[in-house]
């Protein structure tokens, strides 16, 4: 069973995603075991501080060295960890290849900073991956911790009871999904495409590759360009 | 005060980032008000049913029309909302822009969709703005939405009570942060930088901008080139 280790100062922000919906479910039926560690506790500190002012100045609070370094060695004491996944907005994109990856792991930990940051020393020592969810600012790494964890949770084999539906994902593919329609067939007058209500399935595959391409070409360009390129790579090695 | 409305199928996923940490505090102290609103109170099927399955198939299920339009046109009944937001993997990419202009807003809906997206009528007709939070496939909107709030939240004026930080942010200006340091100034023989522990505050400032050059240039270098461009655009017009 893969083993997730979340660090927080925090951790009540943590808890409601983790116990329900998918996650819950994956966790039920033995896929996964998410741990929660409150940073606090790892505090030598008798007020159980676990973060400090900038030295240099600047707003905020950054996580401090030993909570984090006891805590994290604490755990390494007792598994054997992959990773220690650290999520920062000053870090590569975080993707569905590294989903992917992660999804085929043992045990991994994911540490949860302040938004101002952590002690350039954790980072320097003890992280092995860092990662961006996105060109934002969020006010800590709970949220992003939590998107790793739910993209991660959902490839395990078997955790979704649904294969072909995490394999026809939009970025398992190169182009995103084309548009989605269910019952009723007439809601107030707008009308599902009669293409999809036909049966014909070779025509709603070909239906919906055409709109997965269009709508590629007009809402992302980049990955576009990416599948044409794809095509021709193809083309050429034929 | 800014009103933010969350409609999910699963709104339990929400409660503990809505209730604790900085969205909490922001709550409190009266800078906004989140209202979660459950999709299955809106169903006019007798099981509560939300969702059904694709036409034309594929796995997993989508929302339906009913609950959706009900839900929302029943808030939009009572208040007026500036966006109907819908957060999901086949859009324009959430950025920090989008937080901005966003924290700027009176009222708000943001729709969650199940993984396998919403019947494409409610995009059509309801829906005003839609985004993808990162190239990754998640169970739900649930997760974006959340990154959205807290994106959202901690600009709302006053309502971190650390401007100071929130405008030094990464993103908010075009280069990632320089590495932050707290005390202890030796942690293990690890030590803080000499330069940030010398009270030069015209050094220190010179060391974060030239550390946080390094650090884009090596980490995204997409955003070094948006930089380097900024630059040049800034000489031309001296």
């Amino acid at each position: 069973m893969m083993r997730i280790d979340l660090i927080s100062a925090v951790p009540d922000v943590l808890r409601s995603p983790i116990e329900h919906s998918i996650i819950k479910r994956a966790r039920d039926a033995g896929f996964v075991d998410i741990q929660i560690h409150d940073l606090r506790d790892y505090s030598t500190d008798k007020h159980r501080k676990v973060d400090d002012y900038p030295y240099g100045g600047g707003g905020g609070m950054v996580l401090s060295p030993q909570p984090v370094f006891d805590c994290i060695e604490s755990l390494q004491g007792e598994h054997n960890y992959d990773e220690v996944v650290f999520p920062t907005p000053d870090a590569p994109a975080y993707e569905q290849q590294d989903a992917v990856n992660f999804s085929m792991k043992k045990n991994i930990i994911i540490l949860c900073g302040h938004y101002k940051g952590v002690d350039q020393r954790i980072r320097d020592s003890l992280v092995t991956k860092e990662y961006s969810i996105g060109d934002y600012v969020l006010s800590g790494g709970e949220l992003p911790a939590l998107v790793m964890v739910d993209s991660i949770v959902r490839l395990i084999p078997g955790a979704i009871g649904d294969a072909q539906s995490a394999l026809s994902d939009s970025f398992q593919e190169i182009l995103l999904g084309a548009p989605v329609y269910t019952r009723p067939a007439d809601f107030r007058g707008m009308n599902v495409p009669e293409i999809l209500q036909s049966g014909d399935h070779k025509k709603v595959e070909q239906w919906k590759h055409e709109q997965a391409i269009e709508k590629t070409k007009k809402v992302r360009p980049d990955l576009y360009e990416n599948f044409i390129q794809e095509q021709q790579n193809q083309e050429w090695q034929q």
